[in-house]
């Protein structure tokens, strides 16, 4: 596994590593969630890229630019076990070249759920990984359901802006009680970690309703708020029942979507989804 | 040559031709200016793609979209003529997929000169460079200095994305009495015509000055503007003297310049421009 922090020293190495290549963006600090999507793309790629920026621009003053967590040790160690080829830890300079001031948006994919809540969040992300993409140039690049929004208004760009790359979103990955796994959960203190399940407890009691034909989406949202509002630790930012395309809210019968939400446990800002299709009814 | 129109068309079609690939984008109804740089592409590429596509993102909704002169048929004689490998000539539907919302900006370099008369012009030619590029995949790409800011602002995006692909600014052609060859010159009506020469006119006035020892900008700019007023069928939009690089307007002594304008003949808009450099002086 060869690391690499310059662009330069980065499509060097990449030339020299066989198609089709798999790409794997990581802010780092990786768990068991990331480490799925390199063991994906190992199996179906015959190369795999990592890279490990934690991307200041997505990121809005308020947020824990400053405090977010990282271990690029233990990182390279994980990726070395997961079957990982190259992984690029470029600094900002190399992303973000002296005078930067280009953009790219997606306009109303970005404007609801995550994006209503963090201004400018999305257009950091879209930036950055189309200069990912770019930067490595690989047939496939592997995204993490857990940011369901961000997967789709990357499936998005990717699409509009002809970018010659598969995406692909792999399942989320949970600990054992159902927490879904994310680098922040190593904020939450004490008995926060055990009230934080309730992100997915609330999303499996809105998905058994939906099994047992319940069909209202405000139905739905009241089932997974009434589980959130019942734990004094957490205090919920949105519960939405969204189409999974459009990410635009539904009313009335539903016959699939996106269940998805974001709870502060703490101060400890969390998010969960799940996705009812018909013929879980 | 092979013309093709579909975007897989255009993808299995480029796979078969060598690297170094060189893309020229056109908006159609070539000229001279068209011309050289495909021919500059042949000399540096081992193939040359060309676009032909009349990108209506970049035109405002009172521009000459509609009016737009085209010939399909001439533009492909002249092509193969220059030693072009591949046309592409797509479908708005190829290059803004259906649902398509994602868009490319490049903020201060395109608050200036076109940028300013032109709200959403460079947004739309950002954005659908940056498809062609992906569309493409050339190591290099080829501009012309008649559109300079246009020139800047894709080195700009393709620096700041981190695009595998060099730009290359070719030097305006000509008309034998000076007018910047152009698509529009077209839409010249009688006198319109030779009124046109005004621009150039002005730009080698003010050129002329500076090599004789005149430093001020202010002083280059009313040069230019005299020659401009003294035409009754030339209506100046702008004149310029700002920074090559920023763009930005310049006040005082200069060292080196772009000298640009935009000016109505009759009812046709005209841009030209000249770089002024040290050596020069």
């Amino acid at each position: 596994m060869k690391v690499v922090s310059t662009l330069s020293e980065l499509r060097s190495a990449r030339k020299d590593l066989p198609d089709p290549f798999g790409l794997v963006p990581t802010m780092g600090f990786l768990h068991e969630g990331h480490l799925s999507l390199v063991r994906q793309a190992k199996q179906e790629c015959r190369s795999v890229g990592v890279s490990i920026y934690v991307n200041p621009t997505q990121f809005a003053p308020t947020e824990d630019l400053e405090a977010y967590p990282c271990d690029l040790e233990h990182d390279l160690v994980l990726l070395e076990g997961a079957g990982a080829d190259l992984v690029w830890t470029p600094s900002t300079g190399e992303l973000y070249p002296p005078g930067a001031q280009t953009w790219v948006t997606v306009e109303q994919l970005t404007q609801v759920l995550e994006g209503a809540q963090r201004p400018g969040h999305f257009r950091g992300v879209t930036t950055v990984v189309a200069k990912l993409f770019n930067a490595f140039e690989p047939q496939r690049a592997y995204f993490g359901q857990k940011d369901a929004q961000q997967a789709r208004v990357i499936q998005r760009m990717v699409k509009d802006l002809l970018i010659p790359s598969e995406v692909i979103v792999c399942p989320i990955v949970r600990e054992p009680d159902g927490l879904a796994m994310s680098s922040r959960n190593t904020y939450l203190k004490g008995p926060e970690r055990g009230a934080a399940t309730v992100l997915n407890r609330a999303l499996r009691e809105a998905q058994a309703s939906f099994r047992s034909g319940v069909r209202a989406a405000e139905e739905l949202r009241k089932t997974m708020r009434k589980i959130l509002d019942h734990e004094p630790l957490a205090q919920t930012q949105y519960v939405s029942v969204a189409d999974p395309d459009t990410l635009i809210e539904l009313e009335g019968e539903i016959e699939r979507a996106l269940l998805s939400m974001a709870v502060y446990v703490g101060k400890t800002r969390l998010i969960d989804n799940i996705l009812l299709v018909p013929e879980e009814g």
